[in-house]
C-alpha cells in the first residue's frame, strides 16, 4: 500500500507514563523514525533527513545520536519495542497452545492493516535491505528475528504440549513455514496495493493450522 | 549470505550474438548494476555509485542513461530477463504439469544458491523498497512480479488439467502460497547465512504439491 508518513501519528506511547522528558523527546524522535524507515529503507535514514522531517536542527539530533549508525541501531530497537507492544503482547493474552498461534499469526498480518508502521512490515523490509550488509544494524536485525521466530516456534511447541498440535510436528519448520506465508501476504498487499491479500493469507495460515491441529484442538474462527 | 560482489563475473550473456557493441556495454554496464543494486539497493544505484563501480566516467554513463530513474529502469528490466533466463526458461523445458510446477520452484529457490545476482533475490528486495515508493520504478517491479506469479498460477493451471493437481485447488492462492514459502527460503538463507534454509523451503513445498496432487501425478523427488 502506497502511504505518506506525512500526519500520520506515531503509535500511542502506552509503556512510559514517568518517563524524564528528555527520554520522552528521544521516544518521540524514534517512532518518527521508525516510521521513515519503514517507508523509505533504513539506509536512507541520516540525521540530516530526520532533521528535515521533524524540522530540527541536525546539531538538535546530534545530541541524541552521535552518528548515523547509533540512530538506525535506536530506530530498530525503537521498531521492536513497538513490535512488541502491538503484535506479540496482545496475542499473549489468549491462552496458551492453538488459540496464543493463531493470535499471533493474526496479530502479525493485522498489524500491516493497523498501519503500526507507516511503510507496512518494518522488520521485514529491514530484513531484505540489510541482508548484504554486515555490521551492526545487520546483527541487531537478525537478533530480533531470531527473537521473533523463537516466539512462534515456541507457541507452537506449547500447542504441541497442550495436547492441540500434532506431535509429528517440527516446531522450528513449521513456525518458518507460517512465518514465510505472513510474509507473503505482507509482500502481496503493500505491492499490489491488494486488500484482499493479507485475507487470503490469513485464510491460507488458518488451513495450515488446521491441518495440523488434533481432534482435542479448540474451534479456531477466522479471526480471533 | 553476506557477499560481495567484487570480482563476481556477471552471469554470461548468452542471448545475443549480433548485437551491436554499443548494445553489448550497455548489457555488460547493467550486469553489473543488477548486481550492485542486489546487494546495495536499487535506490542507492545512482549513476556516480555506478561510474565508481565500474571505474568509467559519469558523462560516459550519462550517455547510456539519462538520468538514475532511466538507469533503475534499465536495471529492473534487466534483472528481469536474467531471471527468465536463467530460472524461467530451463524450467519451462519440462512436461507441462506438476513436473513444469516443481521445476519452476526448485529453479526458483535454486536461483538464490546460484548466486545469479549477487545480492540474492533482485526482485524480493526491490520489491519490498520499491513498496511505498510510487513511480515508474515500482511499476516496473509489480509488472514483472505480476508476470512471474502468473506463470506460477499457470503452471498450477496446467497441472489441474494435466490431471496431477486436484481439481478443487484454486490455482491463483496456491501460486500465491508457494511464492509465499520461496520468499520465506530467501530471507532465511540470506539474514541467517543460513545454507540449509533453502533445503528445508524445498522440503516444505513439496509436502505442499504433493498435498494437492492425484494419483495420476508423476513422482517427484526432492530435485528434479
Amino acid at each position: 500500500m502506497v502511504v505518506s508518513i506525512a500526519g500520520k501519528p506515531a503509535p500511542p506511547a502506552r509503556a512510559k507514563p514517568r518517563a524524564h522528558k528528555g527520554e520522552r523527546t528521544r521516544d518521540s524522535i524514534l517512532r518518527v523514525a521508525v516510521n521513515l524507515a519503514s517507508v523509505e529503507g533504513l539506509q536512507g535514514l541520516t540525521i540530516g533527513r530526520l532533521a528535515d522531517e521533524l524540522d530540527m536542527s541536525k546539531s538538535g539530533l546530534f545530541a541524541h545520536f552521535g552518528s548515523k549508525e547509533e540512530l538506525q541501531l535506536a530506530t530498530v530497537e525503537m521498531a521492536r519495542q513497538i513490535f512488541v507492544e502491538h503484535v506479540i503482547k496482545p496475542a499473549l493474552e489468549n491462552p496458551e497452545g492453538m488459540p496464543q498461534l493463531w493470535a499471533l499469526c493474526t496479530s502479525w498480518l493485522g498489524h500491516v492493516e493497523a498501519r503500526i508502521f507507516a511503510g507496512g512490515c518494518f522488520f521485514t523490509a529491514a530484513s531484505f535491505e540489510f541482508d548484504s550488509r554486515p555490521g551492526p544494524v545487520r546483527d541487531a536485525i537478525v537478533a530480533a528475528m531470531k527473537r521473533w521466530l523463537r516466539t512462534l516456534s515456541r507457541a507452537v511447541e506449547e500447542g504441541k504440549r497442550a495436547g492441540h498440535v500434532k506431535a509429528s510436528v517440527d516446531s522450528e519448520r513449521f513456525a518458518f513455514e507460517i512465518y514465510s506465508l505472513a510474509i507473503g501476504g505482507h509482500w502481496g498487499s503493500q505491492l499490489f496495493n491488494d486488500a484482499l491479500a493479507l485475507d487470503k493469507m490469513r485464510s491460507t495460515i488458518l488451513g495450515r493450522l488446521r491441518a495440523v491441529a488434533t481432534p482435542r484442538c479448540p474451534v479456531m474462527r477466522s479471526s480471533c
